[in-house]
C-alpha cells in the first residue's frame, strides 16, 4: 500500500485539537521527507503545542501562509468555521490542490466549498468516526483513527487525483476508507451520531426540570450516567451538529417519537410484545458492540448468547405477569394517584 | 453508630446473585460472631460458589430451611420472584422477623407484601442504588454500597425496631439509608433509572429497523455505543422493571416524547432558545456528575466551567447560523428529498 504518493510537498492542517493533531502524529510517524506538514490555529498557544508536540514541522502565522502553496488542506475545525475557512481560503489556493475537512456533517459543507472554491480545485469531505471524551491538542494521539471508519465524500468537482489523495490520507492513517454520498452520510450519522446527543441532552433537561429533581438525582446512578453521558459535550459543537443537520436530524427525532409510543403502548397494556422487543434489542445491541470492538465486518457471524426469553414467549408471558396486571388493574380502579 | 444491635442471630439471603452475594460478603466482614448467615438460590451452583467465596456461613437445602428462625429475611431476587418467595415464606415465618427486598420498583413490592405475610413480620423495603456491567456471585464484592445511597420503604405493618433493624443493615454495608415512600421512589427510579433503559431500547430498535441499518452500523461509535448500553441488560429483568412500574415510566415517557417534541422544533426552527437548552443541560449534567463521582451532597455548590455560549446568546446566534439557516432555506424551496 502507497501513501501519499501523489505530488504533495506541503500539506496544511488549520485546526489543531484533538483531530487536528492526531492527524499530524499520525502522518508525522510515516511521511517522507520532503512533504512538510505546516498548522494553524486560532488559538496560538494550542499551535505551539502542536509545534512541540511534534504534530507539525511548523506553526504559521496566518491563515494565508498556512495554505500557501499547499497541495492539501485539512480543515480540523467546527463546522460553522468550516464556511468562514473554505470562503477565506478559497482565493489563496494552487490550482490543482485538495481541501477536506473532518465535519460531522457533510450536505451544508460540500454547498459551502461548490459555492467558495474556485475551478480548479478539489473538495473530497472527510469524517473520522473517531473521537475521545477529552478534547484540544494534549488528547492529540497518533493512533486515534487506526483501525476507525473514515467516510469519504467527494464533491461534485473533485477529480480522481483529488479522491485518490484523500483515500491515501485515511489511509496513512490507518483508518479505513467508508465511501458514500453526503445525503446519506447525514442521514446515518444523524440516526447514529447526533440523535443519542439529543436524546442524552432531552433526558437531563426533562429530569432536571421535575420539581422532585432535588430528590431523584440521588437516586440517579450508573444508567442515567451513560445514557446523559452526550448532553456533556462542548454545547457549541452539540449547537452547530444539530443545526447542521436539521433535515435528517428532525426526521430521526420523529421515528424515535414513534417508536416511544410503541413502548408506552406495550408497557401500559402489559404487550407480550414487549418480551420479544426486549429480547431483539439486547441481540442486536450485543452483535454491534462484538463488531464494534473487534473490528470483525458484519458479514462475519458472531458469537451472542441463546434467546434468554424464549420461554416467556412460549406462553409463559400471562402467567409471569397476571398477578401483576391484577395490581395495576385494581389500583385503576380506585382512581387516579392524587 | 452500632450495627446489627437487634435481637437477630440468623439473616437469610435469599437470591444470592450480585446484590445477595455482595451483602453476604459485606456482613461477614463485621458481623458479630453470634449471628448466622445463611443462603438459598434456586441455582444451587451459585449457592455453592457463595459458600465458598465466604458471603454466607451455609448454604440451606431449600427456601423452609433458609428462613426458618430467621430474625432477617433479605430477598435478593428479580422483581417477579420477589411476590412469588413473600407467597411461600409468608406461614413460615417467626413472629418478630423482618422482611426486606432489594427490588428496583416498590409499590407493587409493598402491596405483595401486605397480601402475603401475615400479622407481626414486618416489612422492610431496600433498594440499594448500586450496580456493576457484571451480574452473578462471580461479580459479588463486599464494598459494592459503600457511599451508595439505599433506599429504604418501611410498608405500613412495619414497627419502629423492623425499621431499624434496616436502617442498621444499610449502615453495616457502609452505604446511605435514603427514606422515602413507595410512589415517590418509583416515580423517581422511573424518570433515572427505568426511562434510561426505554430509551436505550427505542434508540437500537429505531436504528436496527432502518433499511440502512446495515450501512449506519458501521458508522456508529461510543456516543451510540453510552446511549444504547442499557439495551445489553438482561431482557428478562428489563421486562420485569418495564412491567412492575408501568404507570411511573409511562408517564416519563410522556414528558420524553413532549420534551423531544421541543426538541425537534427548536432544531428545525433554528431557534436562539436551543443554545440556551445545549448549555443548560451541559451543565446540569456536569453538576450532577461531580455530585455522583465525588458523593458530595447537593447543597455544597460545585466547580464547574463558566458559560461558554454566553457570546452566541448576547446577540451572536443570528450572525453564526444565518448562512446555515439560508442553505436550509433554498433546500426546502427546491422540494423535499426524493
Amino acid at each position: 500500500m502507497e501513501h501519499n504518493n501523489t505530488s504533495v510537498d506541503k500539506i496544511a492542517i488549520i485546526g489543531l485539537g484533538l483531530i487536528g493533531g492526531s492527524i499530524g502524529l499520525a502522518l508525522k510517524t510515516l511521511r517522507k521527507p520532503k512533504v512538510e506538514i505546516v498548522g494553524f490555529d486560532l488559538r496560538p498557544s494550542q499551535a505551539k503545542r502542536a509545534s512541540k508536540m511534534g504534530a507539525i514541522d511548523r506553526a504559521a502565522k496566518d491563515l494565508r501562509s498556512a495554505v500557501e502553496n499547499a497541495g492539501l488542506v485539512i480543515l480540523a475545525v467546527p463546522i460553522l468555521a468550516i464556511r468562514d475557512n473554505l470562503e477565506a481560503i478559497g482565493p489563496l489556493l494552487i490550482p490543482g490542490s485538495v481541501v477536506t475537512d473532518t465535519g460531522s456533517t457533510k450536505e451544508a459543507v460540500l454547498h459551502w466549498a461548490e459555492q467558495y472554491l474556485p475551478d480548479g480545485i478539489s473538495f473530497v469531505g472527510g469524517h473520522p468516526m473517531a473521537g475521545k471524551e477529552e478534547s484540544g491538542i494534549q488528547a492529540a494521539v497518533p493512533n486515534l483513527f487506526v483501525d476507525r471508519r473514515y467516510c469519504v465524500i467527494p464533491g461534485k468537482n473533485a477529480d480522481q487525483d483529488a479522491v485518490k489523495a484523500v483515500t491515501d490520507l485515511v489511509l496513512a492513517l490507518k483508518a479505513k476508507p467508508y465511501f458514500l454520498d453526503a445525503v446519506e452520510h447525514d442521514s446515518y450519522v444523524a440516526a447514529v451520531s447526533h440523535l443519542p446527543i439529543v436524546l442524552s441532552a432531552a433526558l437531563v433537561s426533562s429530569t432536571q426540570r421535575s420539581p422532585s429533581w432535588r430528590e431523584m438525582s440521588k437516586l440517579a446512578a450508573t444508567g442515567y450516567r451513560d445514557v446523559s453521558r452526550l448532553a456533556s459535550g462542548d454545547p457549541i459543537m452539540n449547537l452547530d451538529i444539530c443545526l447542521s443537520n436539521q433535515e435528517s436530524l428532525t426526521r430521526w427525532i420523529d421515528y424515535m417519537i414513534t417508536e416511544l409510543s410503541r413502548y408506552r403502548t406495550m408497557i401500559a397494556n402489559g404487550e407480550p410484545e414487549l418480551a420479544k422487543e426486549l429480547e431483539n434489542v439486547h441481540q442486536a445491541r450485543n452483535i454491534w458492540l462484538h463488531h464494534f470492538t473487534t473490528g470483525i465486518e458484519e458479514d462475519k457471524k458472531p458469537r451472542v448468547e441463546p434467546p434468554s426469553v424464549t420461554d416467556i414467549l412460549l406462553g409463559e408471558f400471562t402467567r409471569r405477569y397476571t398477578k401483576l396486571f391484577d395490581f395495576w388493574e385494581k389500583k385503576q380502579q380506585k382512581g387516579p394517584r392524587k
